[in-house]
């Protein structure tokens, strides 16, 4: 384990959560509010950062062990830093709340513990929002652009960040691939704050909802939810969140001018039927239980279908309130999240359809025993690999799914409040159902089964294997 | 397709299940009740058996194809005219339900929707429990022994019907294993009868309770369940339901007097730590909220958790009034079910077991990735084939069950009913959680629900590929 590698790394992410606290120091001063929790917090990362990532490393060379233990410690120290406004303020006086509430938005899950976000000032909640944006891309893959490091080792770090079953890398250099995914996130991000300032939202407001759309990340900015805004802003967002929840390679290839390649792609076309079956199923089921023109209910439910599908957990209505089949529905969207190579989270469609295919596959063989058939998606065969990580990953989702289920529920919640509550976080929603519906909160479970949710949104987001692997005593043992 | 082999079977089957009534009618005879529904069921099976069973088929070949249709067919076939018996005695008037509680009986489910048992009378009661103990070794694996047909094909039906990963065959010949599992299984039923009537129970119930136990069904004949008889009986049928929940292999190993083998099945082991640690943690869990001395406590769980992994389902008290951890740990349970190899359902210990070794060499590969590392189980290296198999099984399992919550929750029932609804029958243990508990019944589902919960106790029993087969278009297409 290369320990002074990981340190090096470790200090430049601390150094760049440092820089990504100035636009909302920027925002408490702009309000003039008190900003000294988020410099007092800037100095710490900075100064620390700093302090980690003076010393050169001797040996730079790193394998997929040390890429996932990086991944995952970043992710925790950059957490456990990133509470520290909220918990300094006195805006949140419970760290693991704290904690709670800044991990939710680096895995741009946004589930809260609060029930009272405007209570938090602009300073804040833009900080909270912020967390959305640099969470959705991920912070290695900005940290690769910048790390003084040569060597192709740095795709380790990258496969351990990225979501979805696998990275097609766009370009040859890692540093590269991760330049041209920058540089598409942070266009879009742009087209998506005037659209919605456009639309007739205030600047505060477009900034950090266009921060929750880009990194379908869920937080909202008043108490109210979404439903303060108007329809044109409404619908304007369940598009933009759709389009985030897309794989990064489709606009990587709309922008090489590739057309064909981009309008293909298969997992984009499940995800865009999905969301049309999900969207014209609920609407007529919901239609006789629902007041208002169809039109209205319509409305409602795409964005709903939109911001549980991409994960990102924005709510204008309690769908919780809906029929169970239309609840199942939802659930169902919880499961399969947005594409591989989004922001997104969930299980992914590409994984969806590789383990459809296995089933035909094995169904096929069955019928032909004698017949050769290999996986194809994308138009490529997939290799062995690919799909046993798939297969891995849904027992390490089920494995871990259950023993949360089962800690959380000491607090005597139902079983539906439960089992949506790591449903929710474990796939970076944010909203559940029961207890922790659209219109309620995370904060009356306990700090044990807070400690489990963090977790699970962690997993969620970084794809299970780092977090294991972080725990694992293997890791950790001196030889190799 | 082979058809007119796949008739010849059936109709194998047909007269297998006239003999299987015999019984039943004896014993309504004995009670002097009215056996004429049973008569005449039996006369339409036999001569429909013998119609079918007349031609001698020119091919015997068949192929994995053909043993899996033949199996989903026969589980079929026989359901359709068992349940004849309540249907046409009026005890269960509704023909959908009448073929519910009987593919209940055939599975081991023992889920129910009559709310008064003892209404049915003595003959159909027996009927009922009867059809656990037919269905749990399987009615193919008995055909197997008797079937004037050459050729080792065989092995191809008794693959499809027997649970679990993988059949290690015991003896060369596939009836020559066929005969050995069914001697043990009748060894161990008749020593489970004299049991329980040493024990102070009726014959009558003693014979079915043996039944129900043997073939981890789960009937009961009196409307308080297992509440009725004494703790001796009840300490006698936990005993008795968790050791036909252990791998057959272990029986057939110990009469071989391979006492070390026997001794060292690694599922067997696995399986008893479950039982172990799960009853301890519940009896701890709910000794303050439990009236009654703790051995008291010790004893209803033990029960419990042996009626719930062996997926029995008998119950002495109501769990789902249990802690939310306590229940959880019984869902656990209910997933997990017995040993492959046994008449228990659920996903079973050795397909746990192999997922489990799976993740561990996913994360030994990560971090030595030069590694060759192969998943071994009771010692033997896994074919790659099996650990694909495997995962599909999961695969297969989430979707059906997914889609199943889905249908059923049309009914309008809250979310923990459904969940545990389609749990219960896809795992085969018979009572779930909320509406469909252990006091409860499945009787107020809607017809359209009631043949989902049908599709999933006999995909649950067949371990679903066969269904699935069966549904399939390729499999019906002339060519090959």
């Amino acid at each position: 384990m290369n320990i002074g590698m990981i340190i090096y790394v470790l200090g430049y992410v601390l150094k760049l959560e440092a820089a990504a606290m100035v636009p909302a120091i920027i925002c408490g001063f702009v309000y003039k509010e008190n900003v000294i929790p988020l410099l007092v917090t800037t100095f710490i990362s900075f100064f620390l950062g700093q302090g980690m990532s003076l010393k050169h490393p001797k040996r730079t060379d790193f394998y997929a062990r040390e890429g996932f233990v990086i991944c995952a410690l970043s992710w925790i120290v950059m957490s456990v830093i990133g509470a520290l406004p909220f918990y300094i303020s006195g805006t949140i006086p419970h760290y693991i709340d704290a904690l709670f509430e800044i991990v939710s938005g680096f895995t741009t899950t946004g589930a809260s513990v609060l029930s009272d976000v405007e209570h938090l000032g602009h300073g804040l909640l833009f900080w909270r929002s912020f967390s959305h944006w640099v969470g959705g891309m991920g912070v290695l893959v900005l940290v690769l652009t910048i790390l003084p490091l040569g060597g192709g080792y740095n795709m380790m770090i990258m496969k351990a960040e990225s979501p979805g079953p696998d990275v097609s890398k766009m370009v040859p250099r890692v540093a590269d691939t991760a330049k041209a995914l920058y540089r598409i996130y942070v266009i879009m991000t742009v087209v998506t704050f005037f659209l919605y300032l456009f639309s007739g939202m205030t600047v505060f407001d477009s900034f950090c909802i266009a921060f929750g759309s880009a990194g379908t990340g869920g937080f909202a900015v008043r108490n109210n939810g979404m439903a303060d805004y108007s329809w044109f802003s409404q619908f304007l967002i369940t598009v933009m969140m759709i389009l985030f929840g897309v794989n990064f390679n489709v606009y990587y290839l709309l922008q090489k001018k590739k057309w064909h390649d981009a309008f293909h792609c298969e997992e984009a076309r499940v995800y865009f039927g999905i969301i049309l079956c999900a969207t014209l199923f609920i609407t007529w089921n919901i239609l006789n239980v629902t007041p208002g023109h169809p039109l209205y209910v319509l409305h409602h439910v795409f964005f709903t279908v939109g911001s549980i599908i991409t994960t990102t957990g924005y709510s204008t209505l309690d769908f919780s309130r809906w029929p169970q089949a239309s609840q199942m529905v939802i659930l169902f969207l919880m499961y399969v999240g947005a594409c591989a190579g989004s922001t997104g989270g969930g299980l992914k469609v590409s994984r969806l359809i590789i383990m459809f295919k296995e089933i035909f596959k094995e169904m096929h063989m069955l019928i032909h025993p004698e017949a050769v058939k290999r996986i194809r998606l994308e138009g490529r065969s997939l290799e062995h690999n690919v799909v046993r990580s798939v297969n891995c990953y849904l027992i390490m989702y089920n494995f871990i799914y259950l023993i949360s289920v089962f800690i959380i529920s000491f607090d005597g919640f139902d079983f539906t409040t439960n089992f949506s509550a790591v449903a929710a976080t474990f796939n970076n929603i944010g909203p559940g159902l029961g207890s922790v519906g659209p219109v309620s909160n995370f904060g009356h479970y306990s700090d044990l089964s807070k400690l489990v949710l963090i977790f699970d949104m962690l997993a969620g987001r970084l794809e299970i294997l780092p977090m294991l692997v972080l725990f694992a005593r293997k890791t950790w043992k001196r030889v190799n």
